[in-house]
């Protein structure tokens, strides 16, 4: 298994399957990690992120203007509710459970064990951040298991079922990604 | 199987798996479908869609101040590329493969044999929409097929594998949604 470096115009495809995600920020030294199903693409370049305002991450975010964005597996699954229901605000060692590593280049926390991360900077927006509780970020760095996500494509097929990504719906329910299948047409290219 | 109305506190989760969807609009006598993987929840009751320059359903959808989000299955794949590909401009019969039924008190195109359907009125942002091409709507109506969507969850592993959702990558590729799990707690409730 090997992290790698996931090519910019590609790294859309890590979200694209629709994924719930795990954001994590830091700023003056503090870091944390949340639980955000609310994340999508706008575009193949930008990140559109919903943080709440009760979120403790959503401080470090709007004060560095960076975010990660990374999608954790089927292995992780206790580790997204753990994140998710639980806050900073009170359980201020909350990352004690959560091992962590950097990229060089970036000051910022990435989550081991996911299946790929994606380095997000801010693009503000007054309105869309107050109003929408919207964070837009475009992509500057990106990077995947490449046991599931190799050259620009999953390959969940060939891999463990416990590196598949997870889909949450509510109350702990949860799909894992299932059944790949390839037509010889469509949009987007190798 | 029955098209069964979705209460709207629970329609958010059609889409927080991430599947990627069509969108249809109409304004005028005039109606269309496209292919749309940038669609996200923004909260429980709201979506965000992209939808560019270039897509004539963009017209309609401005015009008319509405869309729908529909999901379609693994059955459908073929009618997803097709509209993904095809563009009304070039096509204006483009809807003549594409059987499309409506709904009592909305005059909007739904494309038969999906797993869920969302009507949004859109709320009107014009940096976001001239910007980033992103239209907010909110969720004012929701259906599903309740052989895989009822009483407010997914019930893939009960249904055919047919009518599971589907996650597009990229150049035909895609994932149908996978196996499903339940945690004994977790954020949202029943």
């Amino acid at each position: 298994m090997a992290i790698k470096k996931v090519d910019l115009k590609k790294a859309y495809r890590l979200l694209q399957i629709g994924p719930t995600t795990m954001i994590s920020a830091k700023h003056n030294g503090i870091e944390n990690v949340m639980a955000a199903a609310w994340v999508s693409l706008v575009g193949n370049n930008k990140v559109m992120a919903f943080i709440g305002k009760q979120a403790f991450t959503r401080e470090l975010v709007e004060k560095s203007g960076y975010y990660v964005v990374q999608i954790p597996t089927v292995k992780q699954m206790n580790t997204v509710l753990y994140v998710g229901e639980n806050s900073y605000k009170t359980i201020n060692n909350k990352l004690d459970k959560i091992p962590i590593f950097y990229q060089d280049e970036f000051d910022l926390p990435l989550v081991e064990g996911c299946a790929g991360w994606l380095i997000c900077k801010v693009i503000p927006n007054a309105r869309n951040e107050k109003e929408h509780n919207l964070f837009m970020g475009e992509i500057i760095g990106a990077w995947s298991d490449d046991r599931v996500f190799n050259n620009g494509h999953w390959i969940f097929d060939d891999a463990p079922d416990e590196l598949r990504t997870v889909h949450y719906v509510a109350g702990g329910q949860f799909y894992a990604i299932g059944k790949g299948t390839k037509f010889n047409h469509g949009p987007g290219s190798d």
